[in-house]
């Protein structure tokens, strides 16, 4: 039997470092980006085209993916490696498309509440958002990643039906996204919930176009991961060192740690492509940068070492 | 089908706090087996009765297992409530059968030098000191579980044979031992190999003699128990908080927490009789006591929370 390869698509130069209280400035966010290429991540969300008013997080996106772009037409940067960055409307889309940027990736929520508490209106308010965002990349052949969130689970509605998760998913993929992330973004899924749901997505979007986006809140993320594999979905987002996920703070909600699920599929033989020697190696230099200790586990002790006590 | 059940075997007074820095008192350690008892867990391995001058932290097993029998004697804990202490040689053994204990555990590695770290003695030697201890238990009809530790591996010889490691299980079970918990000390395993191992296990010890007891080192241990689950395990040692396992120290390499077991199982609709709201409630009391937050996710969150953005 071939090997089996998965993809991680790095999240956290955005979903990562919008959840965390230290701003990095466009070039200490460059030299990440360059960290982890060096390890062999190949995708990755480099920041979003929002107002700096409201995610302050990511000001400065616009001039980092110049940058990254640049270093790939100096050949610094292989070609290879894919570059993403969220856009919430036409003016974000506009901006994007300034940079030169090949792929972007637009967000829905399978809740109305978590909708309208996130990005202030309904679902088919941000669906009409999208369309013109939707129309001007696809006129300029530019990727379009979908993600739908709180797919398993809203803080204000509870539990969000499969029906209405499907539907949406469908709807992503109708619309032109190559790829749907599906998102657990309250971290509150269990293993059996993601069999359920992602069997009756599959139904709609081929395994090869699903993305699962696990939040690690409830330490499910890993297991979680776990099923969504068995169910055939090959494409990860996860968040280097678990930015987003502060260990001291109560609720923390990273994703999960890029070098937890590297170590699980080295560990089962599933091709990853990404060192996970380099990603250890870069955890003193991003935990420096962030001010607190990292929510990763693998990336802070690696392959072996020794342990306490039986 | 009827509803599948779990157990979990908390093992955060023993294999939890003998990791930590700080010593807790006998009354204390008391006052949290009664809060465990009131979440509804039902097996508790008390403490160690081995020198204090080796496990500070375990100083006072002798008085802290008499106070919970005699609670239990007083009806103040119900007499369904499982205890047992680890006991290394004879003279641990002669001390806990003072104290009137009805379940001891006795403990091997699986690698012959973290047998020799961990307890100055190869392996052989290791059964040797345990048969007087045996001899005793069988004749006092006091239950024996028996650990296999660094099952996936070892810090000194790195992977160790599945053969041997199901060859010490066999030796175990023939030993009388009732229970054999296969402990990923270290935390190394990943989901296939504790497919690959347990399934040979299995043919020499039925499932439900067996116990899968997984370190969180490597954020693995989740998955690992979904693993083992899927092959028909249904005893699960866990640490509530995560105990033992320091979210700063690296290299911290606690038992995975209760709190996030029993969540996932909740989730899974399989009956843990534990409740994980009575776990998040005595979360600030034990985070006080240890002094650090805890390593647990589930168990500083719950169920339900609002979270960052998507």
């Amino acid at each position: 039997m071939a090997k089996q390869r998965v993809t991680i698509v790095e999240m956290g130069l955005r979903d990562g470092l919008q959840n965390e209280t230290v701003t990095l400035t466009p070039s200490v966010r460059l030299e990440l980006i360059q960290k982890l290429v060096n390890s062999g991540i190949r995708r990755i969300e480099i920041g979003a085209f929002v107002s700096p008013k409201w995610v302050p997080q990511m000001a400065g996106s616009g001039e980092l993916v110049r940058s990254a772009l640049r270093l790939q037409k100096e050949k610094r940067i292989s070609r290879n490696i894919e570059f993403s960055a969220l856009v919430p409307n036409e003016k974000g889309m506009i901006m994007a498309m300034e940079t030169g940027i090949r792929e972007i990736a637009v967000f829905a929520s399978a809740s109305e509440s978590f909708s309208k508490k996130n990005i202030n209106c309904n679902i088919d308010e941000s669906f009409a958002r999208f369309e013109p965002v939707i129309a001007l990349a696809i006129k300029n052949k530019i990727k379009i990643r979908g993600y739908l969130s709180a797919c398993f689970g809203c803080p204000f509605e509870g539990k969000i039906s499969e029906a209405k998760v499907v539907k949406l998913a469908r709807r992503l993929r109708d619309l032109g996204c190559y790829e749907i992330s599906i998102g657990d973004t309250i971290g509150v899924a269990t293993p059996n919930q993601v069999e359920s749901l992602f069997k009756k997505i599959k139904k709609v979007v081929p395994a090869k176009k699903i993305a699962a986006h696990f939040h690690d809140t409830r330490g499910q993320a890993l297991a979680n991961i776990l099923a969504a594999y068995y169910l055939g979905v090959r494409t990860f987002d996860a968040s280097v060192g678990g930015l987003g996920g502060c260990p001291y703070a109560p609720g923390a909600a990273g994703n999960v740690s890029t070098e937890d699920v590297v170590y699980m599929f080295q560990g089962m033989g599933v091709e990853t492509g990404i060192s996970l020697d380099h990603l250890v190696a870069m955890n003193p230099w991003l935990t420096e940068k962030i001010q607190h200790p990292l929510a990763t586990k693998a990336g802070r002790v690696g392959k072996l070492i020794p342990s306490g006590r039986i």
